[in-house]
């Protein structure tokens, strides 16, 4: 009998120079210096703006059953957990599923609502790893990011699909995707190009 | 009346964190260590294998009127010419046309068969697309490379398309395209996926 386990895929979008946010992230900029006005991300107008366009792709991000994010992912908080924050994305966060965060900052979870829990792992990326295996059953993992946590995923050869979704404008400067990542030998699952951003689907070997 | 003039296109083949080129280029390894087997390129793979699936974009390149290139990527001799070097591409090179280098190092111009003609521009990127649109009249030049030449162009805001195929491995290190550019606004114009190959066409604004 074989058993069924999900995989574990990074998704993430990039600048056209591999960029997934720019310098100076704050509370009000997200994904910092990212070329748009400030009011939102630039990066990622391809899910907000021209969401009806990109449903597929990010229903496929959706449909994990657990999420793993960096500590800068999840907020502008440094150090210690020194003031309120629980996410960029409301009271009702759109993950529906456990949500862990890596952090060298122990905390208690927190449970939104619509079934999205934020646990807290301070033991590292094998550890969360495992953690969202265990939550996400035969469903896969997502590792959203940022860029940083992607990147020690990937060398760690622990990310079974690589999704990267390019967008027209390069940033310059700032956190960027497969940096110091050895070379990969990926397969081209899928490239799809939408109105201004363009979707491809590596499968990591 | 309007003038018709063509418009100037880089066009590059990059791994899919961005290298043009690997480490340690030789005169049998025009593209240093780009993770074959040293008999050819591998990033170049998707011309030279798979040649008729890729057929419009290989026309696009040699369609142009006049050809930019840096000196690494005509060849591997650095410093004086101290030994005869034409280019990796045979004595009928498929340019048919004008094609310039860009050195420090004065030289002769090389007339090579079927149209080719190789010139030394000792004077700088602007002087070489001077010379290039000159030669060129109402087509194209295409800017080929390298990464470090074409980035020159990109940040000198001299660049009216950028055309990147993306192939499905990564180098982690190299030469990078896009690297040092200032940010650049582009309009995605195409995207078409081949069996290994992802072929992006922008509009630089």
């Amino acid at each position: 009998m074989t058993e069924t386990i999900g995989k574990v895929f990074g998704d993430i979008t990039v600048s056209a120079d591999g960029y997934s946010a720019g310098l100076d992230q704050t509370e009000e900029r997200p994904f910092g210096a990212d070329g748009g006005d400030g009011t939102g991300s630039k990066l990622h107008a391809w899910m907000f703006d021209h969401a009806d366009e990109n449903r597929a792709e990010i229903d496929l991000i959706l449909d994990a059953g657990a999420f793993i994010m960096g500590r800068n992912m999840f907020g502008p908080v440094r150090g210690e957990w020194d003031r309120p924050w629980n996410g960029w994305w409301g009271e009702d966060p759109p993950f529906h599923a456990p949500a862990f965060v890596l952090t060298h900052h122990a905390r208690d979870p927190e449970q939104m609502k619509g079934g999205t829990t934020y646990h807290f792992v301070t033991d590292g990326i094998e550890a969360a790893l495992a953690e969202a295996r265990a939550a996400a059953g035969a469903r896969d993992v997502a590792i959203l990011g940022g860029a940083t946590t992607l990147n020690q995923y990937l060398a760690a050869g622990l990310v079974d699909e690589l999704r990267l979704h390019i967008a027209p404008f390069t940033l310059g400067a700032g956190t960027r995707v497969l940096a110091g990542v050895p070379p990969l030998q990926l397969e081209q699952v899928s490239s799809r190009a939408a109105t201004a951003i363009t979707h491809l689907t590596y499968r990591v070997r």
